[in-house]
């Protein structure tokens, strides 16, 4: 379809025609000959990305290049003949390539291939939420510095556009909450518990299913949704965060009786990431965590099963938007990266939204479900509720279920809306007491 | 903040900036004058964005025109004193602002306005879903020749992102199907129906509360979701259409029993808009339409209540993806205006999304649920299903409750999944009979 300079050879054609595209990408995005696209990371999403482009052959991109480490077992045979495979990245990146499609994950070596990109004037495309949680800011200055563009629509919930929406959509507003369900692979434990799995059993399910991985830490810990919250608070409390200030709550503390206790107050129990805004004002401290929190039966929050994502954003003028959909998975997550390339391809810029450093606390002010296992003994609640009362927190009920031993009965108190500091203070009042026979769980409780 | 030249005149200046603004959007966005904004119409949409623009002063935008008919009593004190206040609509399109929002809706003459500012080379962001929905190909056409931009973010689904999630983050996908509740008062009403209120008090409530207006024939007749919903067709389903070609339903055909008889079924009635590829394949023809439809309660569709709008997507590669917020009302809409505005601010370009002209047709695939009412004789049941056994149509459950008089009967028949076009021919075939107290009423249930 394009006219090409027979006078000249391919090699100087295209790397000519690479640097017309850089300077021609900030202008008029029609007539130019495709984005040539370099695949870093040749896995599920990888293959799913060159999948799309090659059955839907999108407008303005082409697929030039797939690095791989020992690239020959990726190999496939459905991609063009022209397609470059690779197992050294050196070359790739010295390529004529517009774009690295980086999918290989994790802070190294994904960040230097990214920087080294980003520094040659490519733009990179990337699902690496760890790499843009730690290093975003960064990244996007020498993206600017050097010509390029850095996107990462597919770093958050997958094939949900809640990162264009927010940079796109919701710019206007001035966000002060947002609560997400951000890792399918907790959903999944925690959907399948509240139907009344064990945890273990449903844990070996996902990891046979391909939802989790060998060592599960990075998701039921809470560190995998941690990454994807600093980069959404980023955009939409417009604060610049340090994601290790976030301390995440493992779902491994939840066990069956919780979701019992949870069914009888209305409840279930999924991961939740939240951080807002105390007071909804801009100030230096905000508010973020993640971990299981109690949901109400009627709230979308509970609505959301299996691998799906959610993400609620509360603005001061538009009031709550609501995103659902598949938030991990090859082929959604391709999507995004093939949407971010056809923004590329297409001019689209992002809007900028300003940040202001911040520095992260846990301190929230909701309700919260407190559950024991104690040896049972008289007096127990008495010096429950007296610790409580000490840091002025108001019950809200006390509920304990028939059908437990004595020796390892399980019960719940449930408070009144109290810092979560003050919380703490109480709890670590009764810590060290004997009749505990393991760490009281609490929880927030959403309403 | 920015530096001036001071010696030229306040006049030359901002049209020369004006100007070099216009050159300027579409290469580095920073460091330029703000983009000068006029609105046209100063209603509650207007009047809101006037209030984002002064409170929370987005960087690169700034208010410098309201125009509305008898401007005087739309006047506030509350915006800068450089805010020019004109009711002389040439005078707003001659004069130095580089945007205009079209807040006055309708076609005319909001379309004249929208075309004299594209054609001067300004950019146009509007709610006018109308006008979108019947010249927007065009209009879009004007704004890329004469180096202007326009955007409609806030014409379906005011504060909720669908636009931009489309055009940015689903660009990628291959979208198979798309199924909206994009009118709010209809869902208001319908959502209160379900609770037991009857129509007309609903709608007098939804008058009085402002959802409805006097006339609320454009809601409730469905050509206000049927606008949205060709619209989204474009940026989904990427045809465009007629929008005079999707064949409304209103919802005044729904009574207090359908939705008991819905309710027995596990299901509730919700105006939806729904289009979708025949066959999921690019064709000449699209079937498309609006009106009241049975949805089963465990759908996100029956958790939408109130005003509130919902979008659901269904792509090829990444599945269903759902957004739901509030679709109307001055602030949501505001943000979705706002947010359009910031996007051109900072250079962002839309993702063209290419869009084959298509016919529509009512032609689905569903099961169906068909309400009668009767004046009972024998033989009817006989009469009807042999009507619908003609066309090949199965029936899956007939359903006659107790309580209501022989000489009005409500009775129900649902039926298998059946071409639109098969019922239809098998209701005519009934349609003179003289037992029949009104139209045999038929939903479509979405599974």
């Amino acid at each position: 379809m394009s006219e090409v300079n027979m006078s000249v050879s391919p090699q100087q054609q295209s790397a000519q025609a690479a640097r017309e595209s850089r300077v021609e990408s900030r202008a008029e995005p029609r007539n130019r000959r495709p984005l040539r696209i370099a695949i870093f990371g040749f896995g599920t999403v990888g293959s799913s990305v060159a999948r799309i482009l090659v059955e839907q052959k999108p407008q303005g991109l082409e697929l030039t290049h797939v690095f791989n480490r020992g690239v020959e077992r990726k190999r496939v045979d459905w991609t063009p003949a022209s397609v470059e495979w690779s197992e050294d990245a050196d070359a790739v990146l010295a390529s004529d390539a517009d774009v690295m499609v980086e999918l290989a994950g994790g802070l190294e070596p994904a960040g230097g291939w990214v920087r080294r990109a980003l520094d040659a004037g490519k733009s990179v495309v990337t699902a690496n939420k760890k790499l843009i949680a730690y290093h975003g800011v960064e990244l996007e200055r020498l993206a600017a510095a050097r010509g390029g563009h850095l996107k990462y629509g597919a770093a958050v919930a997958g094939g949900i556009p809640v990162i264009p929406g927010l940079e796109q959509g919701l710019a206007g507003d001035r966000i002060e909450r947002i609560e997400g369900i951000l890792n399918g692979t907790c959903n999944f434990i925690l959907s399948k518990m509240e139907e009344g799995a064990e945890y273990a059993t449903v844990l070996a399910e996902a990891q046979a299913r391909g939802f989790a991985e060998a060592d599960p830490t990075e998701d039921v810990d809470g560190f995998d949704a941690r990454s994807k919250l600093a980069i959404l608070m980023r955009l939409a409390l417009r604060v610049e965060v340090d994601p290790e200030e976030i301390v995440p709550r493992p779902i491994t503390a939840v066990s069956a009786v919780d979701f019992s206790y949870a069914r009888d107050l209305g409840c279930t129990i999924r991961q939740l990431a939240r951080a807002e805004r105390a007071g909804g004002t801009v100030s230096a401290t905000v508010a973020a965590t993640v971990g299981p929190m109690l949901v109400d039966l009627h709230s979308p929050l509970a609505w959301s099963r299996g691998t799906e994502n959610m993400v609620i954003v509360s603005g001061h003028y538009g009031g709550d938007v609501v995103f659902s959909g598949h938030g991990a998975g090859g082929h959604p997550t391709a999507v995004a990266v093939v949407s971010d390339l056809l923004a590329l391809a297409h001019g689209s810029r992002r809007v900028e939204i300003p940040a202001a450093a911040a520095t992260v606390d846990g301190e929230f002010e909701v309700p919260h479900y407190i559950r024991f296992l104690v040896d049972d003994r008289p007096g127990i609640v008495a010096e429950i509720t007296g610790a409580l009362a000490k840091e002025r927190i108001n019950i809200r009920a006390i509920m304990q279920k028939a059908g437990y031993p004595q020796h390892a009965l399980p019960f719940v108190v449930t408070v009144e809306p109290c810092k979560s500091s003050a919380l703490k203070r109480a709890l670590e009042g009764i810590r060290a007491k004997d009749y505990l026979l393991e760490e009281p769980l609490d929880l927030q409780m959403l309403e």
